[in-house]
């Protein structure tokens, strides 16, 4: 069976865990400091030319998402998303079971549009009273976003200048930030995107770990007893070396951004399997997840060999489908796709 | 350095270890089902001998404490523990985070006492009006507690005879459940604990992981949808594979049970050897956990080669430590520590 | 100056008044049960028709909304409701404070549609596993709705069909609901409305009550210790007299709906006059919150006499307004307004 | 049938209920702001000779607690009180219901003890590690206590002096501060509570008001936006009328401390009637609450002709019983409660 349903069906990268095997047994202290998380805490600060961030290491993505918006909120803020977000929609609603309203704006292409943001924000400085409603305190995008596709480095400059105009946080959602990074399509670097957000995640629960987010203050701006709100909200590892080690691994020789690398490579290889094949693009994506149109008649048939997603019905006899690239995707892997095709 | 600060400052077993590395390219699906975990769980459920048991595989012991608490308990109630409880001292405010109080009991050696617990939840069902109260709705016990000690199978049934006359929950919270079972001086196997709670978790953080604990609803009792509210928490582990390879090589010939064997046996030598130097007990702990009473002169010399938790101060020139065996230690440590005693 | 902006400008109703200083010294017992509570509650469920009915009596709409939706609701469900809801927009997120998620579904003439809730329902009970999303508990309507519309008996019921065919509570805000019940444009009566819905409130904060909500659960539904859950939330009032005899005394000779009536004779009288003197209707509002467009150049000049909502802008030189009728509004007060329009 | 059960039996004062009156045709604005909530504001400024107090209306003591604990925390932060304390005890777990812990420490004849808080809050900012345990952010007092103690002028201020060499806000519960400072033995006056206090509230539910408390921050310390977290509670009420108009009432004539006085006066008198009959006190309190030992078959005898509380089981033949005076209480009410004892 093929695996293209995801980025998340293998472990970690063998270079990962390696570490995890040579650390195995040293005696290192409980919680978010040690020698690993620091080492790895340096060395992220290296790669984003930020000296002053802060850097926190979580499991995984909605817990970063919950602890990094409920505790940089003031109690009357929401945080502004697409309908599309991640935190809008595929979280069971951990934003709201910490005690926030996500402020919905429409998706353009999967992204947040200046404009729109700009235009919530702006009725809460005006005449009017909003005193009743919720205000906007952060906006979250997620790059790549949900359907792939990428911020230029324009985009989030203008909606970081709505953001800091209006008294707002920005907040990236890197889950994927490895793939969005290497892909031919992005003009933003790590360095842009520590320069321009306010915290920002770097995913890698989906890029080479078998678990793990680091979660980057860039302004100085990690919330005070941050440690004790993640223990507060069940969140702090007690064994935070397996954060540490790994991502201290994935920092080393660049390991991480090769593994973007990989997957982008992968990514326009599938693209032109399938374009040779006649399929058609449902999104026309830049990143590692492609979306293409199937016939239901052959989505069945390729469903015997092939493990994909089945992303939306378009009509009674297609259906849009998304395959995956990975850092672990390989060429065999994609010549046996090609074969099934 | 010699470390014997807690039980959690190594890696994971090495049995453990390999399972990690054996499974880790395997195509696997995300979050909480897959192949490990289903075959984790019946392993669990023959050790309990409770084959209906339900079992969820979670990261951490505060983590696991609020979800089973918080997704239990109605709104309007509360959960019962002592003043030293987990629950109620060290975990941040994690279970008031989630909107209930910790009604606190007074510990006796540490644990929680049948009469106790039957006093309070008597009121609630007499002629007061107790509809300004939180009611109690739980009974949180920790096995071993928080200083050592170990309820007896009869001290664990009075307490469920009263939960369940007063229609409360009882929950053993076994953060270090493996290093109970294997004390010489308890009488409760893990299929009594199965038995007599209606909710517990096994620890594996602890005992031989590098993360993970093992829930047990031992009663067809586990809330409907508790997957989802585990995610809106953000505990829901993307790689869930993680989880499950960890328990089902622990509960593979018995090795979880070995492990415990292993840290008692260690901590009846380590008991021996300070007797041996004239050294007082603190508590008299039966379990991995052990409290003595040092001079301050002699503390600061044994710090400069031992890492150790300075306990409690108990006059200005004596300081109560706790020093824990593990799965991993080994005679040769215990030599070594005996050297600096 | 005249006051239309909304229906809450002045105090109690005379006869209401009258019945607060009748009642004033005499010795009544704190909180929820008493006399006047129980008598209240007993001329309620005559008017509804509804013998089992639970009624509970709280301050305002929003503690009322937040109540009901938050005990309701189990963890992992949200309440739907439109774009436009109260508890979407203007409760300052008190739903998600409780750790709900409101979700929305688009707004038809202010009001939600059975198809959008069904479409949005069907998708939890099809093949695809949506156990990372808000599960749907709860419809939420508003009768008038926000922009003054009313349902017909058809689309409450074809709600209601859909609510109970996929386990949702059907909720109706009736903080206006004397002033709907008035309206010739109703078919609903205050029996339908109970035989229909799961719960819902009579308004009384803005017909003829200076403070207090009538929350009627119709199903003999009302959530286990809902005092006390009440009590948690801040919301249990010392001296329930307060709500008990003002609620007493708005069902003693139908003075609730005679309320209603008044408002509605004066909406109509009012449409009149903005219709004689050529204004158009920003919405066609068949109840007590009638919606104008006025040009800025004399909305300046009759906001000098007149006090009105400023609604929306619709182009630069055109503005929407609200004008609220009441039980307190008087022929006098038209005549004045027409003076100045 | 007479009634000591508490001090909230009766409506309100005739003067505060002729305001009402008088002003409840007038048309004012909704919610939090209008002419008698700005002259109510202003009269208690005076009376606490603090020109720069910010004081905020709402509706009940558990609502007012709920509210200004959860704002004026920081999330990490919990608060603490006696074990007796209504906050700890009574409110149904209001406090936790926002997410913070209440930190017990022992009540002395009912109050908190400077000691103890320093003892706790020290513990913070010593070399031990306490990131994993809730912070004490604010003590709060209630004066009278639930026992009917009172503080000193010196044994406030040595609290206050603790809260902040620590951090944290000193709050005081005045549900009943009317009585407590007409106490023949209190020496503190509202201007000293002013302030010594960082934030407390002037109970009027229980000291002449239908209904309402007024609070107030004394530092120029109110939250940011503390209305629209007010709103978020669902404790804004929509017609602040009925509590400005009632506060300003009080607050004329020094209503409301004459209020306390009578009570005061009938409260010794009734201690000369207990003491005279030859009862004992369970508790020695110079305040409005007394407390008596009865034997059971005088207990139930009394119960016939008297509503009192029955407070404490003493032994298998008396139990403790409350009795209030209010500013309601006559000397007629005294001498039929004298012919019965």
């Amino acid at each position: 069976m093929l695996h293209f349903q995801c980025d998340y069906t293998k472990g970690c990268h063998p270079a990962v865990l390696q570490r995890l095997i040579d650390t195995n047994m040293e005696d290192l202290p409980g919680y978010d400091v040690n020698c690993y998380t620091e080492s790895a805490k340096e060395k992220i600060r290296k790669a984003c030319n930020c000296p002053e961030a802060q850097i926190f290491f979580m499991v995984g993505g909605t817990q970063t998402n919950q602890n990094v918006i409920s505790t940089m909120l003031a109690p009357y803020e929401g945080v502004v998303a697409t309908n599309l977000g991640h935190v809008a929609t595929h979280e069971a609603g951990a934003i709201e079971y910490s005690g926030h309203k996500v402020l919905e704006v429409p998706a353009h292409d999967g992204k947040v549009k200046a404009e729109d943001v700009k235009k919530l924000a702006a009725t809460f400085y005006g005449d009017d009273n909003h005193s009743h409603m919720v205000y906007p305190g952060m906006v979250y995008v997620s790059h790549p976003t949900e359907t792939g596709t990428l911020y230029t480095k324009a985009e989030l400059e203008a909606i970081a200048d709505v953001c800091h105009q209006y008294n707002m946080h920005l907040y990236l959602d890197g889950a994927r930030l490895g793939y969005g990074l290497a892909s031919p399509d992005s003009d933003l670097t790590i360095e842009d995107i520590a320069r321009i957000t306010d915290v920002f995640y770097i995913g890698g629960t989906k890029v080479g770990a078998i678990c793990g987010e680091a979660l980057v203050f860039t302004k100085n701006n990690m919330p005070d007893h941050f440690v004790t709100m993640v223990k507060q909200h069940g969140a702090l590892l007690a064994k935070g070396r397996l954060l540490g080690v790994q991502f201290d691994a994935l920092f080393t020789d660049d390991l991480y951004f090769k593994l973007g690398q990989n997957a982008m490579e992968k990514a326009q290889k599938m693209r032109a399997i399938f374009e040779e094949k006649g399929y058609e693009y449902h999104y026309n994506s830049p990143s590692n997840q492609q979306f293409f149109v199937l016939e239901n008649s052959k989505m069945k048939e390729l469903a015997e060999h092939v493990v994909f997603e089945r992303w939306e019905v378009i009509d009674e006899n297609h259906t849009a489908a998304r395959f995956c690239t990975s850092w672990a995707t390989t060429d065999e892997d994609l010549e046996a796709l090609k074969a099934f095709l």
